[in-house]
Protein backbone atom coordinates (compact mmCIF):
# COMPACT_ATOMS: atom_id res chain seq x y z
CA UNK A 1 0.00 0.00 0.00
CA UNK A 2 2.98 2.39 0.88
CA UNK A 3 4.80 1.33 -2.43
CA UNK A 4 1.57 1.91 -4.14
CA UNK A 5 1.31 5.55 -2.68
CA UNK A 6 4.33 6.31 -3.49
CA UNK A 7 4.27 5.00 -6.85
CA UNK A 8 1.46 7.51 -7.24
CA UNK A 9 2.61 10.79 -5.83
CA UNK A 10 5.78 10.29 -7.59
CA UNK A 11 3.73 9.97 -10.71
CA UNK A 12 1.54 13.31 -9.47
CA UNK A 13 5.15 14.97 -9.31
CA UNK A 14 6.13 13.90 -12.26
CA UNK A 15 3.06 15.32 -13.78
CA UNK A 16 3.59 18.45 -12.15
CA UNK A 17 6.92 18.93 -13.48
CA UNK A 18 5.49 17.80 -16.71
CA UNK A 19 3.51 21.36 -16.46
CA UNK A 20 5.70 23.60 -16.29
CA UNK A 21 8.03 22.06 -18.64
CA UNK A 22 5.80 21.98 -21.12
CA UNK A 23 5.07 25.74 -21.31
CA UNK A 24 8.09 25.22 -23.30
CA UNK A 25 7.32 22.63 -26.22
CA UNK A 26 5.03 23.53 -28.59
CA UNK A 27 1.87 20.85 -28.63
CA UNK A 28 3.61 19.04 -32.31
CA UNK A 29 7.08 19.16 -30.97
CA UNK A 30 5.29 17.23 -27.72
CA UNK A 31 3.81 14.67 -30.17
CA UNK A 32 7.08 14.10 -32.11
CA UNK A 33 9.50 13.93 -28.67
CA UNK A 34 6.53 11.72 -26.92
CA UNK A 35 6.24 9.00 -29.54
CA UNK A 36 10.35 9.14 -30.39
CA UNK A 37 10.44 8.27 -26.60
CA UNK A 38 8.42 5.50 -27.02
CA UNK A 39 9.75 4.07 -30.32
CA UNK A 40 13.31 4.77 -28.61
CA UNK A 41 12.13 2.37 -25.63
CA UNK A 42 10.42 -0.32 -27.68
CA UNK A 43 13.84 -0.40 -29.71
CA UNK A 44 15.85 -1.24 -26.37
CA UNK A 45 12.65 -3.64 -25.48
CA UNK A 46 13.22 -5.53 -28.84
CA UNK A 47 17.03 -5.91 -27.98
CA UNK A 48 16.62 -7.28 -24.63
CA UNK A 49 13.83 -10.02 -26.80
CA UNK A 50 16.69 -10.42 -28.86
CA UNK A 51 18.78 -11.54 -26.02
CA UNK A 52 16.13 -13.23 -24.22
CA UNK A 53 15.52 -15.46 -27.62
CA UNK A 54 18.92 -15.69 -29.05
CA UNK A 55 22.65 -15.46 -27.39
CA UNK A 56 22.21 -13.43 -23.79
CA UNK A 57 24.34 -10.31 -24.09
CA UNK A 58 24.23 -8.99 -20.56
CA UNK A 59 26.23 -5.65 -21.24
CA UNK A 60 23.64 -5.56 -24.23
CA UNK A 61 20.70 -6.16 -21.59
CA UNK A 62 21.99 -3.77 -18.93
CA UNK A 63 22.11 -0.71 -21.19
CA UNK A 64 18.85 -1.66 -23.37
CA UNK A 65 17.57 -1.94 -19.93
CA UNK A 66 18.64 1.22 -18.67
CA UNK A 67 17.55 3.10 -21.57
CA UNK A 68 13.98 1.88 -20.93
CA UNK A 69 14.68 3.00 -17.21
CA UNK A 70 15.24 6.48 -18.82
CA UNK A 71 12.47 6.63 -20.84
CA UNK A 72 10.10 5.86 -17.85
CA UNK A 73 11.85 8.60 -15.34
CA UNK A 74 12.04 11.28 -18.02
CA UNK A 75 8.67 12.92 -17.11
CA UNK A 76 6.63 11.87 -20.38
CA UNK A 77 3.53 13.41 -18.56
CA UNK A 78 5.12 16.79 -19.89
CA UNK A 79 4.40 15.73 -23.55
CA UNK A 80 0.75 14.99 -22.95
CA UNK A 81 -0.58 18.95 -22.72
CA UNK A 82 -4.19 19.89 -23.34
CA UNK A 83 -3.70 20.34 -27.40
CA UNK A 84 -2.13 17.20 -27.95
CA UNK A 85 -5.22 14.76 -27.98
CA UNK A 86 -5.18 14.88 -32.14
CA UNK A 87 -2.83 14.87 -34.55
CA UNK A 88 -1.37 17.98 -35.91
CA UNK A 89 0.11 18.41 -39.68
CA UNK A 90 2.62 15.54 -40.06
CA UNK A 91 2.39 14.58 -36.38
CA UNK A 92 -0.09 11.80 -36.46
CA UNK A 93 -0.59 10.09 -32.54
CA UNK A 94 -2.74 7.46 -31.67
CA UNK A 95 -3.56 8.35 -28.29
CA UNK A 96 -6.80 8.28 -27.16
CA UNK A 97 -8.78 11.73 -25.68
CA UNK A 98 -9.45 9.75 -23.05
CA UNK A 99 -6.20 9.62 -21.48
CA UNK A 100 -6.35 13.69 -20.94
CA UNK A 101 -9.87 12.75 -18.95
CA UNK A 102 -8.15 10.29 -16.39
CA UNK A 103 -4.91 11.71 -14.93
CA UNK A 104 -5.12 9.40 -12.09
CA UNK A 105 -5.38 6.85 -14.01
CA UNK A 106 -2.61 7.62 -16.09
CA UNK A 107 0.04 8.47 -13.15
CA UNK A 108 -0.73 5.11 -11.42
CA UNK A 109 0.08 3.48 -15.23
CA UNK A 110 3.21 5.90 -15.47
CA UNK A 111 3.89 4.51 -12.13
CA UNK A 112 3.84 1.17 -12.52
CA UNK A 113 5.63 1.31 -15.74
CA UNK A 114 8.51 3.70 -13.83
CA UNK A 115 8.63 0.91 -11.33
CA UNK A 116 8.85 -2.19 -13.81
CA UNK A 117 11.89 -0.76 -15.38
CA UNK A 118 13.38 -0.09 -12.29
CA UNK A 119 13.11 -3.44 -11.70
CA UNK A 120 14.32 -4.77 -14.68
CA UNK A 121 17.37 -2.78 -14.89
CA UNK A 122 18.13 -4.88 -11.24
CA UNK A 123 17.53 -8.08 -13.06
CA UNK A 124 19.85 -6.86 -15.67
CA UNK A 125 22.60 -6.30 -13.49
CA UNK A 126 22.56 -9.63 -12.26
CA UNK A 127 24.12 -10.90 -15.64
CA UNK A 128 21.13 -13.73 -15.70
CA UNK A 129 19.03 -14.37 -18.22
CA UNK A 130 16.17 -16.31 -16.19
CA UNK A 131 15.95 -13.43 -13.77
CA UNK A 132 16.00 -10.80 -16.96
CA UNK A 133 13.28 -12.78 -18.44
CA UNK A 134 10.05 -11.85 -15.63
CA UNK A 135 11.09 -8.37 -15.30
CA UNK A 136 11.00 -7.95 -19.07
CA UNK A 137 7.44 -9.57 -19.05
CA UNK A 138 6.13 -7.39 -16.22
CA UNK A 139 7.34 -4.57 -18.00
CA UNK A 140 5.84 -5.42 -21.07
CA UNK A 141 2.58 -5.40 -19.03
CA UNK A 142 2.75 -2.49 -18.21
CA UNK A 143 3.22 -0.94 -21.81
CA UNK A 144 -0.08 -2.88 -22.59
CA UNK A 145 -1.69 -1.84 -19.79
CA UNK A 146 -1.31 1.56 -20.91
CA UNK A 147 -1.84 0.61 -24.52
CA UNK A 148 -4.81 -1.09 -24.26
CA UNK A 149 -6.77 1.75 -22.81
CA UNK A 150 -5.11 4.65 -24.34
CA UNK A 151 -4.11 3.95 -27.56
CA UNK A 152 -6.18 3.38 -30.64
CA UNK A 153 -5.41 0.73 -32.78
CA UNK A 154 -4.97 3.03 -35.53
CA UNK B 1 46.11 9.21 -24.24
CA UNK B 2 44.84 6.35 -22.64
CA UNK B 3 41.28 7.54 -22.01
CA UNK B 4 41.11 8.39 -26.02
CA UNK B 5 42.51 4.60 -26.39
CA UNK B 6 39.89 3.19 -24.32
CA UNK B 7 37.30 5.05 -25.29
CA UNK B 8 37.89 4.24 -29.16
CA UNK B 9 38.14 0.50 -28.19
CA UNK B 10 34.71 1.23 -26.14
CA UNK B 11 33.18 2.42 -29.15
CA UNK B 12 34.66 -0.18 -31.20
CA UNK B 13 33.30 -3.39 -28.96
CA UNK B 14 30.00 -1.01 -29.57
CA UNK B 15 29.86 -1.32 -33.45
CA UNK B 16 30.55 -5.02 -33.19
CA UNK B 17 27.98 -5.27 -30.40
CA UNK B 18 25.98 -3.44 -32.84
CA UNK B 19 26.81 -5.23 -36.17
CA UNK B 20 25.06 -8.34 -34.32
CA UNK B 21 22.04 -6.94 -32.92
CA UNK B 22 21.43 -4.99 -36.57
CA UNK B 23 20.41 -8.19 -38.08
CA UNK B 24 17.48 -8.15 -36.32
CA UNK B 25 16.12 -4.54 -37.28
CA UNK B 26 14.67 -3.53 -40.86
CA UNK B 27 16.62 -0.73 -42.62
CA UNK B 28 13.72 1.39 -42.22
CA UNK B 29 13.30 0.47 -38.85
CA UNK B 30 16.97 1.61 -38.54
CA UNK B 31 16.25 4.83 -39.69
CA UNK B 32 13.31 5.48 -37.32
CA UNK B 33 14.88 4.00 -34.27
CA UNK B 34 17.76 6.01 -34.73
CA UNK B 35 15.76 9.10 -35.43
CA UNK B 36 13.82 8.60 -32.11
CA UNK B 37 16.88 8.07 -30.00
CA UNK B 38 17.94 11.62 -30.99
CA UNK B 39 14.87 13.34 -31.12
CA UNK B 40 14.59 11.74 -27.30
CA UNK B 41 17.77 13.09 -26.42
CA UNK B 42 17.26 16.45 -28.04
CA UNK B 43 14.38 16.87 -25.86
CA UNK B 44 16.41 16.00 -22.77
CA UNK B 45 19.09 18.40 -23.90
CA UNK B 46 15.90 21.18 -23.98
CA UNK B 47 15.07 20.22 -20.39
CA UNK B 48 18.74 21.12 -19.08
CA UNK B 49 18.77 24.00 -20.85
CA UNK B 50 15.13 25.35 -19.78
CA UNK B 51 16.64 24.39 -16.47
CA UNK B 52 20.08 26.27 -16.96
CA UNK B 53 18.15 29.33 -18.41
CA UNK B 54 15.04 29.66 -15.82
CA UNK B 55 14.28 28.07 -12.63
CA UNK B 56 16.98 25.51 -11.97
CA UNK B 57 15.37 21.91 -11.30
CA UNK B 58 17.67 19.37 -10.28
CA UNK B 59 15.47 16.94 -10.19
CA UNK B 60 14.68 16.84 -13.58
CA UNK B 61 18.47 17.90 -14.89
CA UNK B 62 19.04 14.46 -13.29
CA UNK B 63 16.63 12.69 -14.92
CA UNK B 64 17.25 14.41 -18.37
CA UNK B 65 21.09 14.07 -17.89
CA UNK B 66 20.62 10.02 -17.50
CA UNK B 67 18.42 10.10 -20.19
CA UNK B 68 21.12 11.15 -22.54
CA UNK B 69 23.38 9.00 -21.23
CA UNK B 70 21.53 6.21 -21.93
CA UNK B 71 21.05 7.30 -25.31
CA UNK B 72 24.83 7.87 -25.77
CA UNK B 73 25.29 4.08 -24.44
CA UNK B 74 22.55 2.50 -26.47
CA UNK B 75 24.75 1.03 -28.95
CA UNK B 76 23.60 3.41 -31.97
CA UNK B 77 25.67 1.99 -34.32
CA UNK B 78 23.26 -1.40 -34.53
CA UNK B 79 21.19 1.95 -36.52
CA UNK B 80 23.83 2.70 -39.17
CA UNK B 81 23.89 -0.53 -41.13
CA UNK B 82 24.64 -0.46 -44.91
CA UNK B 83 21.34 -0.42 -46.79
CA UNK B 84 20.47 3.04 -44.36
CA UNK B 85 22.74 5.89 -46.26
CA UNK B 86 18.99 7.17 -47.39
CA UNK B 87 15.58 7.52 -46.80
CA UNK B 88 13.24 4.42 -47.37
CA UNK B 89 10.18 5.59 -47.91
CA UNK B 90 8.28 7.57 -45.26
CA UNK B 91 11.50 7.36 -43.15
CA UNK B 92 13.80 10.47 -44.16
CA UNK B 93 17.29 10.19 -43.06
CA UNK B 94 19.54 13.27 -43.46
CA UNK B 95 22.51 11.41 -42.68
CA UNK B 96 25.51 12.17 -45.09
CA UNK B 97 26.68 8.59 -46.98
CA UNK B 98 30.86 9.62 -45.65
CA UNK B 99 29.33 8.33 -42.26
CA UNK B 100 29.18 4.91 -43.71
CA UNK B 101 32.81 5.22 -44.58
CA UNK B 102 34.48 6.76 -41.55
CA UNK B 103 34.06 4.05 -38.94
CA UNK B 104 36.95 5.30 -37.07
CA UNK B 105 36.01 8.62 -37.10
CA UNK B 106 32.41 7.73 -36.21
CA UNK B 107 33.89 5.67 -33.66
CA UNK B 108 35.38 8.53 -31.47
CA UNK B 109 32.38 10.77 -31.93
CA UNK B 110 30.19 8.47 -30.61
CA UNK B 111 32.97 8.08 -27.59
CA UNK B 112 33.14 11.65 -27.09
CA UNK B 113 29.52 12.01 -27.06
CA UNK B 114 29.13 9.03 -24.94
CA UNK B 115 31.95 10.11 -22.37
CA UNK B 116 30.21 13.72 -22.26
CA UNK B 117 27.21 12.50 -21.67
CA UNK B 118 28.61 10.22 -18.18
CA UNK B 119 30.40 13.72 -17.02
CA UNK B 120 26.96 15.10 -17.37
CA UNK B 121 25.46 12.85 -14.73
CA UNK B 122 28.03 12.98 -12.70
CA UNK B 123 28.21 17.17 -13.03
CA UNK B 124 24.15 16.59 -12.49
CA UNK B 125 24.07 14.78 -9.16
CA UNK B 126 25.60 17.69 -7.89
CA UNK B 127 22.82 19.36 -7.91
CA UNK B 128 24.56 22.81 -9.04
CA UNK B 129 23.40 24.81 -11.62
CA UNK B 130 27.35 25.93 -12.00
CA UNK B 131 28.82 22.36 -11.94
CA UNK B 132 25.89 21.08 -15.06
CA UNK B 133 26.73 24.35 -17.08
CA UNK B 134 29.87 23.80 -18.85
CA UNK B 135 29.17 19.97 -18.64
CA UNK B 136 25.77 20.35 -20.66
CA UNK B 137 27.91 22.74 -22.86
CA UNK B 138 30.56 19.82 -23.65
CA UNK B 139 27.72 17.39 -24.41
CA UNK B 140 26.33 20.21 -26.57
CA UNK B 141 30.10 20.22 -28.63
CA UNK B 142 29.93 16.25 -29.27
CA UNK B 143 26.28 16.27 -30.88
CA UNK B 144 27.76 19.58 -32.86
CA UNK B 145 30.78 17.46 -33.88
CA UNK B 146 28.87 14.82 -35.14
CA UNK B 147 25.89 16.90 -36.69
CA UNK B 148 28.98 19.14 -38.68
CA UNK B 149 30.62 16.36 -40.23
CA UNK B 150 27.99 13.87 -41.02
CA UNK B 151 24.23 15.02 -40.95
CA UNK B 152 23.19 17.22 -43.74
CA UNK B 153 21.58 20.75 -43.58
CA UNK B 154 18.27 19.65 -45.27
Amino acid sequence: MHKTATLIASAAIALTLAANASAQVKPEDQIKYRKAAYSFASWNMGKIKASLDGTYDAAQVKAAANAIAAVAGSGLGALFSPGTEKSIGDQKTTVKPELFQNGAEVGKLAGNFAAAAAALVKAAESGDAATVRPAFGEVGKTCKACHDQFKSRN
